[in-house]
């Protein structure tokens, strides 16, 4: 099932699943969730990656029909895996943090006589260091994301509400190339595309665990635009969703209508200014905690902690891990104990919230090399006037 | 937390839980998921409803701050769960379709002392009989999403590639108040906004258990439009999703260009039939497997086996329920063993893919009334041409 294109890619990463499972001691590992289906194949399908440590992986199928390899087994059901598996796995790891519990018993039964063990954090490590083709992908995604921004200026017109832009907005992605749907680990996180933030909106909080909230449109998705019309006086935060092949950049920019607020040009001013300063302070081997402390002390020292990750809700992170979920490993916490290593790709986004105003501050997505961190998502920093 | 408008719906379906809860001998049940915290709340939040058969609900809430209301409590974790119950359940039921293992293991720490069962078949029950509040917006789903429809006429252009097109009632279904994201259960389906699918692109198998398929423009989300341009001799369906207030409509609708195919004309006409014989016959009591097995009957009687729900890789089912999620209870499937009851909405979507010319049938959405099946779905079933 796989191309030519991706073969060597994807030997690469069953080999460090390989290397991993035998590390910690396991025999073989499930896969199931469509983003390591995706990760261990280089395509979506329904059914199973069973990755053996010594042997790789065989792709057990359900749909699509038609789908060719010399590893791959159709299969109508789980119970099958179990008859065409010649040796059975002493210790078989299954992703704990994404599969059901109802699925979970039943693969239970289908590998009665294996102990069940955690392959969530190994999966999760792994992705969070990219290959050299997964961080092609993403710049290329930064490249695409830069160009869909460059259309916000001619897209604003006087007199639109939030969600007018947004939906805009949304268009210009789709006509450059966005898939539309960006994936978020843990299935309690909600958002269609992203968010444009205006007002006093931007203060509204939300439930859900992303960096700022918005009341949204409706109580069953509460996030984001509420149809708040864009005023003069208003910073537009415009965080939208880059997933052009699968991977993906996360990039946060401000524009503003009429005057700009002083309050919320200094904060901008600062979250560029920790941008820089963690840019040339970040190397593989610095604790990602320490990231975050730089951006709380750059904060105090400007006299902004009120507003920091939020304003009545604040968010507890300045930044995380993305690649084919957004919410990727490392993430940028007080409490993370993850150290930077080269090929992570991290999105920083130090944002503040001027209470009537709007959000201010950067977010854009960085590639860990050995000399630090490469930006990928090159949009102009400062805030641009809409008009 | 609760505003008034919603209360007394609220006090009904958690009337409704706590009944089932008794008659299954269950003390009390904790909701997790998005979806059944909506329906159990009325808003999506971060946490949990907890509902004892006799008492009620309480809403443990992490986020978002500044929620009230007298059954309203504030956590920062699932343990303070059980500090907080004065009362522990003998055996409570947790939503083991959806939770994650990991998940899981958390909340039977929490819940230690108590016998945990599986409260996915209650909710899946409940959810599948809509209350007359819940009918009544999905009604009003109907009338946008009928009318985002109307202007597919003026959208397209002659020479547009399927994608295109798709782009731009995305735009007008946005404009309309759509609000983008529509929920799925299960963790393993995942579209953007819906499919427009034409030409040979209709007859690539998908992954998804999707009615049609489609190849889709990246092997990360191998669905729907590929990049076809729409030529003459194609149809053009359009199946695309109508969430405007945390409930939805499915309706399909199709479009030709240029002169029609006349095995595409007669398996559209069959599906019209399909419909009209299902609303003639179905009544509360009625098996949902009779919906599937008159479809197919009338199917075979036209000569169109080959192409009933899907031509490659077929689809196992003409329908199913919908409410705040996609794929609700009934399914209209051979092996269903659900009969249609008052307060069910269902979609019916008897398609056929015909092939180098696209794929074909109407889909609607209907509640399940007294006297039958009432469509909510009310835009034009014949195909139209687009010029």
């Amino acid at each position: 099932m796989i191309t030519s294109a991706l073969k060597n890619e994807i030997g690469l990463r069953i080999g460090r699943v390989c290397s991993a499972l035998k590390k910690n001691g396991y025999d073989a590992m499930l896969v199931s969730s469509n983003a390591n289906l995706y990760y261990t194949s280089g395509r979506i399908f329904s059914g199973y990656t069973y990755i053996d440590a010594n042997k790789g992986a065989t792709y057990f199928v359900k749909r699509p029909v038609g789908l060719s390899g010399d590893n791959v087994e159709y299969i109508r059901k789980p119970e099958q895996i179990s008859e065409l598996l010649k040796e059975k796995p002493h210790r078989i790891a299954l992703e704990l943090d994404s599969l059901s519990v109802n699925d979970y018993i039943r693969l239970c039964k289908v590998f009665a006589e294996s102990e069940i063990v955690d392959a969530s954090a190994v999966l999760r490590y792994l992705r969070s260091v990219k290959t050299d083709f997964e961080i092609e992908k993403m710049k290329e995604c930064g490249v695409r994301h830069d160009e869909a921004y460059k259309h916000i200026h001619k897209i604003y017109r006087e007199g639109m509400t939030d969600i007018e832009l947004q939906i805009e907005v949304e268009r210009q992605l789709r006509l450059n190339g966005s898939l539309g749907i960006f994936r978020i680990h843990g299935e309690s996180m909600e958002l269609f595309m992203g968010n444009v933030l205006c007002g006093d909106n931007a203060d509204a909080p939300s439930p859900y665990d992303f960096a700022m909230g918005g009341a949204g449109l409706n109580d069953s998705l509460p996030v984001g635009c509420n149809g708040t019309a864009i005023r003069p006086g208003m910073t537009v935060m415009v965080d939208m969703c880059g997933n052009f092949n699968g991977y993906m950049t996360d990039m946060t920019r401000v524009f503003y209508v009429g005057r700009l607020d002083r309050l919320a040009k200094i904060a901008h001013e600062t979250s560029i200014a920790i941008h820089h300063r963690l840019v040339k302070e970040s190397r593989p081997g610095i604790p990602a905690a320490r990231l975050y402390e730089i951006a709380l002390e750059m904060t105090k020292d400007a006299g902004l902690e009120d507003y920091f990750m939020g304003h009545k809700q604040k968010a507890g992170y300045i930044g995380h891990g993305v690649g084919i979920e957004v919410n990727e490993a490392p993430v940028l916490a007080p409490r993370s104990k993850e150290l930077l290593e080269r090929g992570n790709v991290i999105a920083i986004e130090p944002k503040y919230v001027i209470p009537h105003v709007g959000a201010v501050g950067v977010e854009s997505t960085y590639v860990v090399t050995d000399d630090g961190l490469e930006c990928i998502t090159n949009f102009p920093e400062e805030m641009a006037e809409l008009y």
